[in-house]
């Protein structure tokens, strides 16, 4: 039985679920809806027996992160293909497949966002089940979601005869995101589904799809693939080839043009999470409609969210009615639950206004840890630091800043100008301006240090690096 | 002519404007409509010809905060009486009548609430001149502001004519807050102004007054503050006598009774910014009916307030209609404009789930400057801490914890059992537990300086203090 490869594909970076998916770190490495962030739990969907070790498509900024979310699981990737430039879904599936029929040709592969929430794994992996006859039959297998209103927000899957249970049903064509009334007749009538872009075929199947529907994907594909350079275990797609790709959805590329196509019907539950109106709805409304976490209060509210992100920030509403509060230390978005596919225009006004948080967290991950400033003021910035087990900073200097740094959990290996000490818990360092530095973590557990950097330029920039573990300029 | 004493009642701690206004630092000392807070606002309005130095009546946690407060803006307070406990009204304005009555016992006595806005000092100033007259005369003078709504809100002050100009007419009644049929009314009626709560009478007067309608009262305030205790150019009256004297507001205690009462008409705007509602109505909406302050973005919203208390908070906005969002890094309040006034319901709930937040900053201030926790770790914690210039903070210890303190603005003088040395910008200094310790700021400029705590315990309560400049336990 031929084993089956999945490929997340997990380059996305979802702004309509700002303040708490930004570009720096989207929405599928956040937990939005559990403990497990929705990367870690479609990872762990197709995890176990009759799947082989997932291959992860991304991009170079969240390469750590996908490193990072894996391992927290206890999940190998089979591998990691970093794109140089997302180029949508085509040409990302056309890399998966043609990196899978090098050592597996035979392989089925399951191709899934990973920023989607599936309920109930066990019924996931039943449909995949179902699906595998007509995937080693050689169709292009897709799964379509019962309906549970009539979504306007969707693309929706008409089939050429009613459903019945998991049995695989010939899919008659695509419909694009419909309007109301469109979407009523067809959640009426019984016999269209929702489009979620999860597909399973054989790695054959679909390199004759690309071939014949898209010829002239494959070769910069393939070239850009041939070309990649391996990087501390990451495939790094060769950039030329790469951006000579056209840049265009399986939906249109294969899956609309293609004649051996079967939908496998799912009931099990599914979202998109696409907006705060999808969080809301997914996470439960209580009696009152509202949907609470973290620390929030709500005093005669209605059909509201109100998120509270940060332990120590107290968000509360009062009488308020269908509004979406979210909040984080740096970034508060208050939205009518109507307007929440609006939010991405509030993120572009604010990028153009210049504002770090349009993008960014004030966290910023690292591949040896992540770092925070905690206060910048004038001629000073305070960060906390947090170096993994085995994580290596840069060998480097500053021309503008001298760096105080005290230890407060683990323990730090610090070399200055050529002399390296072990400093522990309570113990610190001071780091001359001009000096050559380097900060590590040799121990079992995570090391944080607190850094006090004083001078009168204290920006990022100020850096000369001499050594890096981890290949960067 | 005799002088006018203005006396600033400042003991109040309103909740309704929660999360900027809190127990520990009510609105009255915050910059609510521009740079200058109301209490600052309040002083500046009655300093100048014809007035004396204010007497502030205010309580023992924020008479460093009058003291700072005054100070920035170059005003000499005549005395700082603290209030051993509030007990509304009454007692206080009789404690300052005694006081004022001690050395300047032919004054008048301007007595106005320290958190109210009046935009135009100038026709206010004009509207107390308006009163002398009938305040030499021995009329209670009070002050009605002109109504621009049917507010019920307020209480009202029913004139025995209709006013012309700021000629002083006599007082026909206090009418307490009315339904709205009543207040409109009022309001149509043209003879009915608000009671703003700001009074003008002499000494003498007023005195009079207290022994006439509150007798009971005069014993105790005056041996409360015969036995006042001076401490650091504060006046602190005795807590027992205090006790006794009746808590009840001078309206009910004397205003009501009296029949020598005048009143000043006062057309030139004014609010006592009870509830967000009020700050959103005085700020001025634009034509969208919007006010926006700090780094708040509105997109599609209509009369509403967007507040962002913090350089880099951004605070977003999207297809609200009336609703009030206040946000600050530790708190933020979403309310429907309508229900502002039950924004102490709100602050009531927090404080019964023992969030810090329902009463107090993260910003602790404290005679000697202030401080604030930057992140409270397992085992850690990290303070930013200014110290004014001649700022001393007592000589202590602790059991449960080291201290590393990085200066990073400014000049200390820092002790460490028994030996001192002056520590300056991006210098450091290792406190180790148990060891006696104390900071200065012995400089002309403040001085800054970051303290990375470690240890098990890091409560404020593991303190010991051997010798403290400002006379605390």
């Amino acid at each position: 039985m031929p084993t089956i490869v999945p490929v997340l594909l997990s380059g996305g970076s979802g702004t309509r679920l700002w303040p708490l998916s930004r570009k720096s770190y989207p929405k599928q490495f956040a937990p939005l809806t559990g403990d497990m962030t929705l990367f870690q739990a479609a990872a762990g969907r197709v995890a176990g027996p009759g799947f082989a070790s997932p291959v992860i498509v991304t991009n170079a900024d969240f390469r750590f992160i996908v490193a990072e979310q894996l391992q927290a699981v206890g999940i190998d990737p089979g591998a990691v293909l970093i794109e140089p430039e997302g180029r949508n879904t085509a040409p990302a599936i056309l890399a998966a497949a043609l990196h899978v029929a090098a050592t597996t040709p035979d392989a089925l592969m399951l191709v899934c966002p990973s920023d989607h929430v599936v309920p109930d794994a066990a019924a996931f992996r039943a449909a995949v089940e179902a699906g595998r006859g007509a995937a080693e039959a050689g169709d292009l297998v897709t799964f379509g979601i019962t309906p549970t209103r009539p979504e306007t927000g969707y693309g929706w899957l008409e089939l050429s005869a009613t459903p019945d249970g998991l049995a695989p049903v010939p899919l008659a064509r695509f419909v694009e995101k419909p309007d109301l009334a469109t979407a009523q007749r067809m959640f009426d009538a019984g016999s269209y589904l929702w489009n979620a872009g999860i597909f399973l075929f054989s790695v054959r199947t679909i390199l004759a799809a690309f071939a014949a529907h898209v010829p002239d994907m494959l070769d910069p594909v393939r070239r850009a693939l041939d070309e990649a350079r391996p990087d501390l275990g990451f495939l790094r797609i060769a950039p030329d080839p790469w951006g000579q790709a056209e840049a265009i959805s399986i939906d249109c590329a294969v899956m609309e043009r293609a004649a051996n196509r079967a939908v496998v019907p799912f009931a099990g539950g599914w979202s998109d999470l696409g907006d705060w109106q999808a969080v809301w709805r997914e996470a439960g409304p209580d009696a009152q409609g509202n949907v609470l976490s973290g620390p929030a209060t709500a005093i005669r509210c209605e059909g509201s969210l109100l998120r509270s992100e940060a332990p120590g920030l107290e968000l509360v509403g009062l009488g308020l009615r269908d509004i979406i509060a979210v909040a984080l230390p740096d970034a508060v978005l208050v939205a009518h639950r109507d307007c929440a596919q609006e939010v991405k225009e509030a993120v572009a006004a604010m990028k153009a206004r210049g504002a770090d948080q349009a993008e960014s967290f004030p966290l910023d991950h690292r591949p040896w840890g992540w770092f925070e400033t905690l206060v910048l003021g004038d001629r000073f910035r305070v960060k906390r630091i947090l170096v993994k087990p085995g994580g290596v900073l840069s060998l480097q200097s500053h021309h503008h800043r001298s760096e105080h740094w005290i230890v407060v959990a683990g323990t730090a290996k610090v070399t200055v100008d050529g002399e390296a000490r072990l400093v522990t818990e309570n113990q610190s360092v001071y780091v001359p301006l001009g000096s050559v530095h380097r900060m590590e973590n040799p121990g079992k557990v995570p090391m944080v240090l607190i850094e006090v950097q004083t001078g009168a330029y204290l920006g990022e920039d100020d850096i000369l690096r001499y050594e890096d573990a981890y290949a960067r300029g």
